[in-house]
């Protein structure tokens, strides 16, 4: 008798029968597996907006997209957001509300803007207008053309040389940068999403060494699909990048099967203020090299030193070697840490990788920098005394403000972290949190906010797996501010005391 | 004998051998159906860039990602913005560059430019500095602060304050609307991407009557991954919008098994220059309350008519009907073509849906407006004379140029659409084409540009299906070079004659 069975064609012969059956059933098996990968991930059902019904018509308002979803409730969660709306909702004032909220989360700086101020008191009328005033009626009209009409998406060459001219200063003449490789986009935020987007695809990851800034989970999260992966550096090694941990992590993903496409750093390093040696650069490139992936150098506050160790940028090292392919090396820069210019949201791709500059050139249509600000900007930076007034002045009140600030936290027993750059402390209270985990990080958090009215940066918001670290910015504050927050401190630090 | 077939449990019994067999052979069908249709897009090997080999160390330069060589070779196949590369590199100016190529691609209008300028020239330097002149300590250190330091990402109220007085007054004072449905960007490219963002889902798609605006297939398709499904519009119907066409589009794309989640319009239309008529807008907040999607209206051009149908917004129509659930409906806006400031970069999403204007202006932290910016267009737009002197007069102009440019085209025999806004004329050319096919078409916009150095948009740059139409901007022309651009189109049209 013959047995008809599927792929009899194939299994015709001995053993055909028990082939012939095991085949398909096999297949049957690979194909559900197949669907269980694949399957797309679940709409976030829970964070999609309630549904709305309209009466008279028994229609339903269409939902959001998923991820439209998800950026709304994006960053609910995260405690470096709830503190900040704490702030923005009950603001400390000397005078006007002395019960608010001192807010040490948001890395802006104000030391400096009274140096800003005179400048553009001084220059920003004429300035924006190319010094019009008296001019024939052909160069207004040029002039009003370059302000009012389309300009070049990524950054008009003038700004750009600025730039160059501006990066250079603040790097203590120790590297020059091509304005042909770099983009301009409106702020260090997009700056970031789009070289990201232009590096990995979705799905893909990134390496990151952490504690990290906590903004990058939405930056480059929300809208590229791309996974950052913490790399843990350790209080005990002076919270250096360790390429050991980024070998394992490495491995760890591909294991996982997701592609490590680059690592992503921040030097001066965003949250601990620490600067990145020269050897942990040459490692990192090296790692880089060996694995075949990018290196992004977050540089944004490569002006904003005071400490003892010298900032060096990747951009330095990348010329000191021989036969390295560049292309895999991209830094990000910006106005807003620098020069104080948060609100006037300009930031910078700087990229050895002629394609990715091209690709990110044509993205910035979506985040371009308006023209009379552009033109503001190379008046300013132009202005190579105010500038280098600017940068000495503003270094040294870094330095002043550092040091009281540190010295404040020392009074009520807070140590920090010895950091060279940056505006913000990385604080250790651990020894303030009663149960040494993230919970107890996280009701320290509260305490700080509920009790003491001081918003400050949990660790964990940057990933930082050793809990009692906190992220304290001390730029937007006065020196006057300084006694207030002593004694605010105090309220958790002394109770913490007594009920021990 | 008993026989061992796959499944036994399910078909034991009468014909249960050949159930066992045909399942799992169905099984197996099914499974190579599943992958097939399943199968990601394949990455575009073709656009990737070329490997760049390392020599000393036989390293590789990690390539970009996907997405990013996708955007890189983005725009390069299409004529718009080859054209468009062509007039950047050889510009028509009469007295610099007699012999360069004259620029009817780009929506610019220089017409009133001189008008901003004045405006700019008296004000803008004190109206960035809110008029600091003179103040004291704390109102400078106010001033500055709201200059340099982080402003709300989807703009300042004031602004918002101040946009939604300006285009109340642009759409005749017959709509109002609520500053807190309005979210600010850096210009409406942003604008349209972002509120696309939070609409859809990869793989989603728009219906969007066609011709459209060539660039929509660059902003909402690179980074979002959202279809443009073209619902063609017809020269018979005077390019009318037709619901039946949108009623066929949306049950051909559910066949297809993609989502439709909106229908993406221009009005006034671009390219066409109609307007869309009341009852059309109604017919299509119907359907989009009948399939329950989203109605995106563009309405950019609305105050830069001259015809005489009479601009309606969508708002208009959503305010007189009843019990209508306005959470569909969302209107993009912007400050480049109505007040000529296209460098300016200033993009309005305006969305009666609560949820996702919050989405919205959290995404809006990418495409920021800087702050000086801002503060400028608070004091322009607040200045009541300068505004409704700049509308009228640019209104007149408008027209004016309008008359001149369409009688122009009469003279070489094209005849023109009867439009009433935007900044282009839409030209039928197709008695100039040779074949009747899109071919024929290219062929023409090839000897426009390189016989009579004329760049024009090509219908089918803008999925026009009836080819020989063209886009044709008149706004960045001078009245003095009419007789120029009527020489040059003469080449053309009449060695097309003598060749016939």
């Amino acid at each position: 008798m013959r047995i008809v069975v599927p792929l009899q064609g194939v299994v015709q012969g001995r053993g055909g029968l028990v082939l012939g059956s095991l085949i398909p059933c096999a297949l049957f098996y690979f194909f559900q597996l197949y669907i269980k990968r694949n399957r797309p991930a679940p709409a976030p059902a829970s964070s999609a907006p309630p549904i709305h019904r309209c009466h008279s018509r028994g229609l339903l308002t269409p939902s959001l997209s998923a991820r439209g979803a998800v950026v709304r409730a994006g960053d609910e969660d995260s405690l470096y957001y709830a503190g900040l709306r704490r702030c923005a909702d009950d603001p400390y004032h000397p005078a006007s509300n002395p019960g608010g909220v001192i807010n040490l989360g948001l890395a802006e700086n104000h030391l400096s803007l009274d140096l800003v101020g005179r400048w553009m008191e001084e220059h920003a009328g004429a300035a924006m207008l190319d010094g019009l005033a008296g001019a024939g009626e052909e160069v207004r009209d040029l002039t009003i053309r370059g302000l009012a009409t389309y300009q070049p998406h990524d950054g008009i060459l003038a700004l750009k040389m600025a730039l160059a001219g501006f990066m250079r200063q603040i790097m203590h003449g120790s590297v020059s940068f091509d304005p042909s490789q770099m983009v301009i986009t409106s702020g260090a935020t997009p700056a970031v999403e789009i070289l990201s987007f232009c590096i990995a695809d979705p799905g893909n990851a990134f390496l990151v060494p952490s504690p990290y800034y906590p903004g990058w989970d939405r930056d480059i999260k929300w809208r590229t699909g791309i996974e950052l992966i913490p790399v843990p550096c350790r209080s005990t090694d002076n919270f250096n990048i360790s390429i050991t941990a980024l070998e394992i992590a490495y491995k760890q993903a591909k294991k996982r099967g997701v592609r490590v496409r680059g690592v992503l750093i921040s030097n001066p390093s965003n949250p601990t203020g620490g600067i990145v040696p020269r050897e942990t650069l040459h490692d990192l490139l090296v790692f880089a090299a060996e694995k075949n992936i990018h290196l992004i150098s977050d540089e944004i506050f490569a002006g904003s030193t005071y400490g003892s160790d010298k900032f060096v940028s990747v951009a330095d090292i990348v010329d000191e070697l021989e036969d390295f392919d560049k292309g895999r090396v991209h830094i990000i820069y910006g106005l807003s840490k620098d020069l104080s210019l948060a609100g006037f949201r300009v930031g910078v791709i700087y990229s050895y990788n002629e394609h990715i500059v091209s690709a990110a050139a044509k993205i910035a249509r979506f985040s371009s920098v308006s023209s009379p600000t552009q033109r503001l900007l190379v008046s300013m930076l132009s202005d190579e005394k105010f500038i280098s007034e600017y940068i000495k002045v503003n270094r040294e009140r870094l330095r002043k403000m550092y040091l009281v600030f540190a010295d404040a936290l020392k009074q009520v027993g807070i140590e920090c972290f010895k950091s060279s750059g940056g505006f913000y402390c990385w604080a250790d209270m651990s020894r303030y949190i009663r149960s040494y985990s993230e919970k107890g990080e996280r009701k320290l958090w509260d305490r700080l906010l509920e009790e003491a009215k001081v918003n400050a940066t949990p660790g964990s918001s940057c990933h930082c797996i050793e809990p009692g670290w906190f992220r304290c910015c001390f730029t937007a504050l006065s020196e006057e501010d300084i006694p207030v927050l002593v004694e605010r401190l105090r309220r958790v630090t002394e109770s913490h005391r007594s009920n021990r």
